[in-house]
């Protein structure tokens, strides 16, 4: 198999097709936190309910052929793989914890996936390329009937949806959208950004989620309330302060390339030059330099690669996506030299295509 | 014309020119300070003075068609070119000011030039590609003879050779090797070796001699001593001492070959990458990196490169030889996007002819 055909097996259709917003928009998440009525949550229920919660889920008509999808136990899950779904957001680093009776429900596109007693018995989540909250939130509200139609969730209704942690309760739902703002970092307004988006009500986080530090300019945005608002204004308000943060990085790359565009243009060529070539480099470091060729792709400086190459190399240049591609686990000395070697290949090829389209563009 | 033709036209032939030991020695230059008897030295003699050694000087057979040479006079010369022949080693940055009555006169291949009412009203050069400072003597001799002949030097019997600076009386002898001692320089070892060289009488000084810092580590090490030793002493010295300072400098390339291959890899194919793919780029981090390059193609590392680019991208970029590739003058700023643009230039197409030679080697 082609280097090629390995990453578009391991990459996740949100990470391959592209979306709406797609400049500055990863993509966008949608999460229902649900709990099956009269059972515990799985913090203190006992093994045998986990294990009930499991063979219910299971049971479902969705993991029977109706819906493209598989349900798969991570007890007997490689390590690597775990791994490898958490670095694709599909699953949380939690779930990979004590996987006893923990368990993915995933679709074939992995546009959706669900976790089996992780901090709730079903958090469902779908996650779809670019600035589509709402197709997401579509597609997460239908796989939730089509479960709630089968199971019994736990519902007040005073409170509506009962979850593990009450920051949860009520709509159950997060929704958020992962953005690539390297302008709003390189200009230094994201300093003075974050607490004003804290104070409308929503949290900014790194690219894994809660306590995961903020790498290569791309940052989560999603909503902190659950309780008291309809799901509909939850993702309104958070669409609203997103459309505005798109809006302010183009803004601030629109003035990058007014006043320091030769700046820009040797600073994004240079971490190209760097990728290219490097022979050892760290998922920080990479995840930087593809941050910034991704910029110098996105605003036109850089045109010798397609702008899906920086996008899913952000992805792919992870842990357990290079133990993945290279075939084998490895430690963190040894992935430093593979990451560099695929970067290489993959930057390298990605020139090499451009360079062939463009001829061919030249030639017809 | 190609940047190639350009580029073979502008370049002096001791850089184009392998020579012994060209992995640690650039060049080998000798220099004579002579001056012509009964006239005083440059500093205190008068214009007509001046003029009449110039005049001496240009009706030398040496300068009328028997030897390959020109009689240049550099008040007529333009500021760029006289540029160029210092940063060729030619001339002196002295020779440059105040250039009534001053000239130089080259020979073709810039093997052999003499510099004409600098400090002294005359100085000898020859400068040879590698390791081949008795080469460069002896060619200097054998001009200072033909020069000897026609004009009466100033001598005495007691001191030798009468020179404006009494640092130079007696042999008038500079002889020096140009080293580029990457290895000594990333192990630390130059900090301690320097006090070792001056302690058995010999000058490190930077690229451009007295005054110039060392960039790109490149370090010229020479005689300091004229008088008391004979020319053959003060050669044999030099080259003792330099012989023992390559022997260290390949010493310490096998050791970081043997306990940091991984690392130097990394570090010399990332400047490589910069290199590559910068748009802005100074003089001094350009000669860094092209520094790197040159150790990664020496030591086997770098093997997509042929080792005689980086040892001219040295001097083609100084700015000089950047203003005049491009063919105008320009400010600091515009030089450093013209010195990043030949140099990627230059860097990819040694890239690519590299791998036309091995894909050609591999059909053969």
């Amino acid at each position: 198999m082609s280097l090629q055909d390995s990453v578009n097996k391991i990459l996740s259709q949100w990470m391959k097709g592209k979306g709406p917003d797609n400049d500055v928009v990863m993509g966008s998440r949608i999460r229902l936190a649900r709990n099956i009525a009269k059972i515990p949550f799985p913090a203190v229920a006992k093994d045998d309910q986990l294990s009930h919660v499991a063979d219910l889920v299971r049971s479902l008509p969705i993991c029977n052929g109706k819906a493209d999808m598989d349900y798969l136990g991570l007890a007997n899950m490689p390590r690597l793989e775990r791994e490898l779904l958490v670095e694709k957001h599909l699953i949380s680093p939690q779930q990979t914890k004590d996987v006893k009776n923990k368990a993915v429900v995933l679709r074939h596109d992995e546009l959706v996936s669900i976790m089996v007693n992780e901090e709730d018995h079903l958090r469902i989540q779908s996650i779809y390329p670019g600035f589509q909250v709402q197709s997401a939130w579509e597609q997460c509200d239908q796989v939730d009937d089509m479960i709630g139609d089968k199971l019994e969730y736990a519902f007040s209704p005073e409170l509506g949806y009962l979850t593990a942690c009450p920051t949860n309760v009520g709509t159950g739902l997060r929704a958020s959208v992962m953005l690539h703002l390297p302008a709003l970092g390189m200009t230094k307004q994201m300093q003075r950004l974050v607490p004003a988006i804290n104070k409308v009500g929503l949290a900014v986080r790194g690219l894994y989620g809660e306590g995961t530090e903020v790498v290569g300019n791309i940052y989560q945005i999603s909503n902190q309330l659950t309780l008291g608002h309809s799901e509909k204004e939850i993702i309104q308000h958070l669409a609203t302060v997103a459309k505005q943060i798109i809006d302010q990085e183009r803004e601030a790359r629109r003035q990058l390339m007014q006043v320091g565009k030769a700046e820009l243009e040797d600073r994004t060529y240079r971490a190209l030059g760097v990728l290219s070539q490097a022979r050892v480099i760290s998922t920080q470091e990479a995840m930087q330099l593809v941050s910034e060729v991704w910029l110098g792709v996105d605003v036109g400086l850089i045109k010798e690669l397609d702008s899906s190459l920086p996008k899913f190399l952000v992805v792919l240049i992870r842990p357990a996506h290079v133990q993945k591609l290279i075939g084998r686990d490895m430690d963190a000395g040894e992935r430093d030299v593979f990451r560099a070697s695929l970067i290489r290949a993959y930057v390298n090829s990605g020139l090499q295509e451009k360079n062939a389209d463009r001829q061919e563009e030249g030639e017809g």
